[in-house]
């Protein structure tokens, strides 16, 4: 955890900064229990070490747009279909967590009587984490998945429009004395923000990232910012970037089709500027005990994980992995250590407590 | 489609081939109406395309294995749990493609009782194509999903044991007018068929699809068919391959650990030899209308399918595919034109009816 104990951070308190967050937001309007889930879901990202998820988006992403009026602060959510099985949520273009956090809950309570349930939500926001909402299910002997579209930012393979968000898939399987199986990926190779990142550094990108907008592959940082990100697998087909531009399709089908709200090309893409979400989500749960008894499920789940996490390295590594392990230990560490936030997104949030007239005390000493 | 009118490639009749395909599997034991479903799915598999899990598989995958008394003919297939919204049955060292269908079948009754259900199979064998599965939910108005574990080919992320099946995912959705969306991907970079081409064509393969026995990358086909083949994403993590390998694994979890079936460790690797299969496969299936009435969900499809294709190419391509198209658009072609059967499976099927002593009798006139 080296990097994120050098002067590029700060640490913070984890109950400090979710009240924060939580201030902040009621302070420009939201109810407070909205406030206090959109709080736990971001400062769960920045435990988990997705810093781009984080607390540096509270201004820019959730802050700003309701102050803009883009995003409600007391959205109207209606539940618009429901059965045993299945829900379907009105977001009424408020904030994604609070609305994704409740629809999750809802079909983990249907699951739980009726063993599996399916939900979507639409005219939402950006939700933070898909992981977290994925996540919820663990303590219930239940596998939770989670998805969400997005603004888009990716080409189609062998195309040059910007079609695709960056569109996650989440799942969440419980084990027994092994950290959860999550897996939370984005279906392009890499976000957005990397490309920006190499473009401060000068850094060239790697072949299989982006495109320029002409569709041609570019290495150069500056001119992919104005092309495209490529699916997972890369440009064309050689390299399998055909399935990533699938898993794309299939999360937009699921999230914005499924649910009758915004998909293809009625997503808003960055060139648009920060207007109203019209963003989706997608969740699903099924309980364990409709297969096996969870507690053999979760004791084999154990010799699974650790059946690849003991397995021969190749050279140069020393440690294998498994979905959501490095997140859990980092969750661990910054719980004891504190939540490590960069220092400009520190001093952004400094602004903010004096923009808002709110107290900025949440630093760990 | 001009690539199987060559001299390389006989045509069938779709009918007289399954005829074949079941006869075969009936003279050796399986019954009638268990070889007429591994007939429909081989066959299938020839129509869209995907001449590696067709016809080309049944003597070296089911009637040698049969012969062999590693597959069992007549196996003792039995419901190990069930619930309203989930089945978990064991195919007894069956074929993989009755008990699977059969599962499907049973999963998607329940699915249109009870909104959505899960399900899964163990100690089973190869099933062929994972989409003929997802694709029994279309004409219902549901979202099919299936996908198996395998005979171990990969590495995960950082590691060079041989530890991941080719673990394929597949999801159907309807549409409309178009073609239904049918994603059918195997979650290893390329299959280890495409190492064998290679190799035979003494062509360097791509990075990011194999590794040699030390871990490394390598670009020879030779060495790679020693080592294993890369997840999707390729080599280590800056393309994305921990995506790749987490959804190898995930495939792994759902299969073989949910079922209470072999995974890991105890999944066979080829260098076993022809072992019984001890694969698992799993399934799910939701209706639509829990969401949205199905007529405007598919007219939506349809739309969103269309943004797709008719987006801007990029350079050097005059196409945008969506999943599932070239196979339809095959089997469309094939069903009028003859199946078509490369001249090397079509001389080892007259070989195997030779053996069987069954009439030869298929060839499209």
């Amino acid at each position: 955890m080296a990097d994120v104990m050098t002067s590029e951070y700060r640490l913070a308190t984890e109950g400090g900064l979710k009240e924060f967050v939580a201030a902040a937001l009621t302070k420009v309007g939201v109810p407070p229990e909205d406030a206090a889930i959109v709080a736990d879901v971001l400062v769960a990202a920045d435990l988990r070490g997705v810093e781009s998820h984080g607390v540096a988006r509270l201004e820019s992403y959730y802050v700003s747009r309701i102050r803009a009026g883009q995003i409600e602060a007391k959205p109207n959510v209606q539940t618009a279909r429901e059965t045993p099985t299945s829900l379907l949520v009105d977001a009424g273009n408020g904030l994604g967590h609070p609305a994704a956090k409740r629809t999750m809950e809802r079909i983990l309570d249907k699951a739980e009587q009726s063993g599996a349930a399916f939900g979507a939500v639409r005219n939402s926001n950006h939700f933070g984490i898909a992981g977290y909402y994925a996540m919820l299910a663990l303590d219930r002997d239940m596998i939770g998945i989670a998805s969400t579209n997005s603004v888009r930012y990716g080409a189609p393979t062998f195309g040059k429009d910007v079609l695709l968000g960056t569109n996650p898939l989440a799942f969440a399987i419980p084990a027994q004395k092994e950290p959860a199986f999550v897996l939370d990926f984005a279906t392009t190779t890499v976000p957005k923000g990397k490309l920006e990142v190499y473009n401060r550094k000068g850094k060239q990108l790697n072949p299989g990232w982006a495109i320029d907008a002409n569709g041609h592959e570019t290495l150069d940082p500056n001119v992919a910012l104005k092309g495209a990100l490529l699916p997972l697998g890369g440009y064309g087909v050689d390299n399998g970037g055909h399935k990533g531009y699938g898993l794309g399709l299939l999360v937009d089908i699921l999230c914005g089709v499924l649910s009758g709200g915004a998909f293809g090309n009625d997503l808003p893409a960055p060139s648009d500027g920060p207007l109203p979400g019209r963003i989706s989500h997608f969740f699903a749960a099924f309980k364990i005990d409709g297969f096996r008894d969870p507690a053999q499920f979760k004791a084999d789940m154990d010799t699974e994980l650790r059946a690849f996490k003991d397995s021969a390295k190749a050279p140069g590594h020393d440690r294998i992995y498994v979905a959501g392990e490095i997140e859990h230990e980092k969750t661990l560490y910054n719980r004891e250590h504190g939540v490590p936030v960069h220092v400009k997104v520190w001093d952004g949030l400094q602004k903010l407590a004096a923009d808002l007239d709110l107290p900025f005390d949440f630093e760990k000493t």
